[in-house]
């Protein structure tokens, strides 16, 4: 998995039927200190991420395996949002400090 | 999932038959801002995407994943047309402006 | 999916048994403008490809979704012959002229 | 499977219920030398990995072949620690000297 | 599926129990002209690779695909000892030759 941060929302109308009701947030990547390296994707919403999270996305068929992306045309989803990330013995993220 | 613009046409007469019938579109990759970065993909068409049109797609298993490329051999559909896209607050691409 | 060429033949005696009989074709990647990319690729033949010959190959598990690959530990796969590539209007490749 | 070194823990309370009790650690990406290449994949832990610790990793479907990450949103694990790591009959990496 | 020179070995005692037995070789991957590319893939061995050798690997689902990784947690499998690889006319590895 990868970090990411909710930056956007994508509207579509004519697509895949069984997509209907998915979510799909726009994120940028992030890289391990938290700080954006500039490439992006678009996932399907698990969790309910709001704007501005940092979330954890999973992609490829790892994508498929939450209760409203099962059997979709989906290669990827936010499957966590994050609350604590420490790397290095340092706090990298803190999701109560950082809201 | 990644976002592209529509802007050709692959023809294939001698491929795998489970094949037959599917259209396949070729993409140009964008980045978030709807600019083109350099890279391509041919993806069948699960939407009726039409040239021009920007568009959502997916690789890997999920490509599998819709009624036209189900157990086929294609490793990427398009699998929506993005109606709107909005990133950090502004509208990227409004599909009812540019069209 | 991705444009490649045909360009070399790869020979195993030694090999996963269930890969008998399946040949194995060496691929340039080629860019939207039927360039080389310098990048390359092994892939099992589903479909009879020539030397030279423009072909779409799809890689990950799609590359098991035709008679020849099903349930067998390849990753790559050339599943159509190219006839004609258009993109923005123009004829990238057409095998009637190129042939 | 590429080689990776733990360096840091993820937390997350809000995330698909199938991921509740799984652990979350943050892989710095090495090279053949074991040396930090500048990226970084956050994993499931299927071994009992510590801090410090040079692991192997697997991505994609292959990360759902553990007991813990079965048909779970996951696409990465630790599936092995490193012991001894040899290349060009030079030692790599040798944990009983590492620790 | 790409070609890769086996140039060492990596051990393991603490990992998923079902890897058990399963043989990881280290691999330098190698572009077509068979010159080292700088990147390196661990692989389970399927074949009985022996240390510089050149054989032909497969990633992601596709490494689930042989007798000794079946349903295991492994996305890169040794799949083929390579004997000879012709590219535009020239060989540009032959075994028999090289051994």
């Amino acid at each position: 998995m990868l970090l990411g941060r909710v930056v956007g929302t994508l509207v579509s109308t004519r697509k895949e039927p069984s997509l209907d009701g998915l979510k799909f947030l726009v994120l940028k990547q992030l890289d391990i200190d938290c700080q954006e390296t500039g490439g992006y994707r678009v996932a399907a919403d698990a969790v309910g991420a709001g704007l501005g999270e940092i979330v954890l996305y999973a992609t490829g068929s790892a994508a498929r395996q939450t209760k409203v992306t099962d059997r979709r045309p989906c290669d990827g989803v936010i499957m966590a949002i994050v609350d604590l990330l420490e790397v290095d013995g340092t706090i990298k993220y803190d999701k109560a400090e950082a809201g």
